[in-house]
């Protein structure tokens, strides 16, 4: 369900009623959304949220409920409110695919249309693009660290409200965590759900064993035990081992044992052993509790012995050192057909302006080498020397042998989509193709290799022009 | 609108299905909602959902598309989804008035009813009550570190999603930021907002002053213009000047000017001398970017001079130390008439069982003194000595000639509302009083004074009891 119309910020309209006093809300504009920085201090981030996005733009229109409240607030005259009524969104969108590999600086969304209606999209397509990148760009590292281990989403509880555990579940999907503990996403979006028991059940049960007796009886083929709640090596994990030995007994098998608490590299290499030793080697061990891909890979350096990690909140949340929000913005580059530039007190922050395209540079073998902005009508080739937007004295050249791939395509012309969605499953491949052409050092971690991405002559040419008008008198 | 009612993780519902064929889905059951640590490092919460969470518990059921869902999973028998068709939330639920100061360890919420409804509850309860309570306290901390100056809340474009922004606006209410951007947020809660114009408008306009000069001419009455898309002090302050001008030649008056990049303290004192001497004292000093209270805090340690503050990401996202999320938690605490409890390996972690009664011990002159847990049957008064749930060797005893406050009221019975619904406004004045009455070291934003949380004797008596009980074999 798209995102109610007025679901924008107040300033939003204020402009459009100034536009229009001006006469200028006809004018033909270009958007660009880009964010400055990485989020986790990592070395990419995955485009997510387009086809919510696009939705939001082909479902937009003021009902006659809106145009009442915004005729409280006194601050528009009727004139625009009947403009406003019958404004729909009738612009052109050029994005990259959801599940690609994505940098600072680089348009991943540019839109084209009126000032009016390019302006009035701005807060809903931030809130979607922004949110849905960070949480795809979590996933993938979460699934990076864990496999070949699986991993399930489980943040709906610490999730920012009942849409927004939704959000999360659809682009941790993007970024490769498929499966969710969240019913209401799994039915909406198609994704596998997962879940078996929480402690509450073991306390509703005179004993643990009673517990596990029961749910095993409920749940044969697929009982994964939570075996935590009293003490897991002395109580939960023999009991569980007992239950297994009943199912077998019984020519059913134990899925799995649950570990919530605790030390998990320790108990999970000590529960290994405990159902090895007892003969059910293909019993799994799925884990939970504030994990994220730190520490998931600090469990695996330590031996940890775990098929499934569950992990909730730090997914949910984006959480981790850059995280939390990702400081995506939208920035006007170009009214009709002059390009426009914005400044900052940082000279390197100057925003990038005109209509452009982002170029993929590839190697032979398909390894990414770095990514390029042109404008729209100049042509990037091998040999081209380029320039770094942040430090222009850095400059470099498109090596010999690549191939430059247009990264984005039209998706949305006219107000009307284009065919071509995709869906999460290719969605989320791509992002395991992506991952594999990046440079390695772009995957670390921790200290990542920065990935370049360089201006065209052309374009560099432009900025500074500009930047040299607007900071004269 | 409530969340849609199968916005539970998978484990509910396996629970409840086993339950069902164990006969067990009619035992009654206390669960309890707490958390164990306060977020942001800091010395207390406000308790805020409850609203939302109380909608959702009265319009749960499972109409036929979820059941046809469900079928689909292979999960379930034909029997139980026949009862899960007929399931309604008839159960008690006694809670914390939203705008109270809360603490760790308090059952916030309790929730009475069968073994199944309470169960099915949880993930939907903990997502709408962790999430608000978070961004009640950090909207409570910066309106605070803000105060006497104005908050308004501008977290849209990096809320968790369209709901998420939905959610942090009326949090943020709660918590005393009552205006926002959100237009939607606006209309939905009855808040103000307030929101004037992007660095777009003025990149619109051949020049800064001409876009001014359009804005102040289509809103004379409410006219904040952005300063700092060129050059703060040398072109957007000078230019805002001369608006206030222009205005007060036609009788209007210049609201405001925005700052929204660089240094904010030494950019507004600059700028309020610099309207000062224009003859414009009455201008107001908007400001924004990557504000919080530590931020807020800084700018008015070093004299700023700003008279309202616009906070947009690390409240809408609850930024921060012990940020991000709230550990919420939902514990069986009681099954038919027997008091449960879940043990962990660090023993100070054990639940505390049992259906029980939260107190706040209250100093003559209103001022909170401590709260204190009891059984429900207890009583509790000046000169009984109480306990620490962590570290059960430090005691106190509730001081003489103090008062004892229930804190909490039965809010929905038989799964019906009781009458008391309270207004955003009620509880953003709420949060305020609890404020005023709370040990002054509580309201620090670091290393703040720990308030006391105690158990009664019984209580106390209680959990040892189950916890000897649950280590013998």
């Amino acid at each position: 369900m798209p995102p109610p119309c007025l679901l924008i910020d107040l300033y939003e309209l204020t402009m459009l009623a100034g536009y229009f006093e001006q006469g200028m809300h006809g004018i033909p504009a270009v958007f660009d959304l880009f964010f400055r920085e990485l989020p986790f201090e990592g070395g990419y981030a995955v485009m997510a949220g387009l086809d919510p996005a696009l939705q939001y733009l082909e479902s937009l229109r003021y009902p006659e409920e809106d145009l009442e409240y915004l005729e409280t607030l006194g601050l528009f005259p009727g004139a625009f409110l009947a403009y406003l009524s019958s404004l729909r969104f009738k612009g052109k969108v050029t994005a990259v695919p959801e599940g690609t590999a994505v940098f600072p600086n680089e348009p991943i969304v540019t839109v084209e249309g009126s000032l009016a209606e390019a302006q009035l999209i701005e807060s809903a397509l931030l809130n979607i693009v922004n949110f849905q990148t960070l949480i795809a760009t979590k996933a993938s590292r979460i699934a990076r660290a864990a496999a070949p281990a699986k991993v399930i989403e489980f943040g709906l509880r610490r999730a920012q409200g009942p849409d927004g555990a939704m959000s999360v579940a659809r682009a941790a999907a993007v970024g490769g965590v498929t499966t969710t503990s969240n019913l209401a996403a799994g039915r909406e979006f198609g994704l596998g759900v997962a879940g078996t028991q929480a402690h509450s059940w073991i306390m509703a049960f005179p004993s643990e064993l009673d517990a596990f007796r029961a749910y095993a009886t409920s749940f044969p083929d697929s009982c994964v035990l939570l075996v935590d709640t009293y003490d897991t090596l002395r109580s939960g994990v023999p009991n569980a081992i007992r239950i297994a030995q009943e199912l077998a007994g019984r020519g059913a098998s134990l899925a799995g044992v649950r570990l919530d608490s605790g030390d998990l590299a320790y108990l999970s290499r000590e529960t290994r052993h405990m159902l090895d030793a007892a003969g059910f080697p293909q019993v799994k061990i799925v884990a939970s509790n504030e994990l994220d891909e730190h520490v998931i890979a600090a469990i695996r350096a330590d031996g940890g012995r775990i098929d499934v990690y569950g992990v909730g909140t730090r997914l949910a949340t984006g959480a981790g050192p850059a995280g939390g929000a990702l400081g995506g913005v939208y920035k006007l580059v170009q009214v009709g057909s002059e390009p426009r530039i914005k400044l900052s007190s940082d000279p390197a922050k100057a925003t990038i302006p005109g209509r452009k395209c982002l170029w993929r540079v590839a190697r032979p073998d398909g390894a990414f080498e770095m990514d390029v902005l042109s404008l729209e009508e100049e042509t990037v080739s091998p040999g081209t020397s380029v320039f770094d937007p942040t430090h222009p004295l850095r400059r470099s050249v498109i090596p010999e042998g690549c191939r430059l791939q247009d990264l984005r395509s039209v998706v949305m012309a006219e107000g009307k989509r284009r065919a071509c969605t995709h869906s999460l499953t290719e969605m989320a491949q791509r992002t395991g193709e992506q991952m594999a052409k990046l440079p390695e050092g772009c995957l670390r971690f921790m200290n990542p290799h920065r990935y370049r991405v360089a201006l065209s002559p052309g374009l560099h040419a432009t900025r500074m022009r500009l930047v040299e008008a607007a900071k004269s008198p």
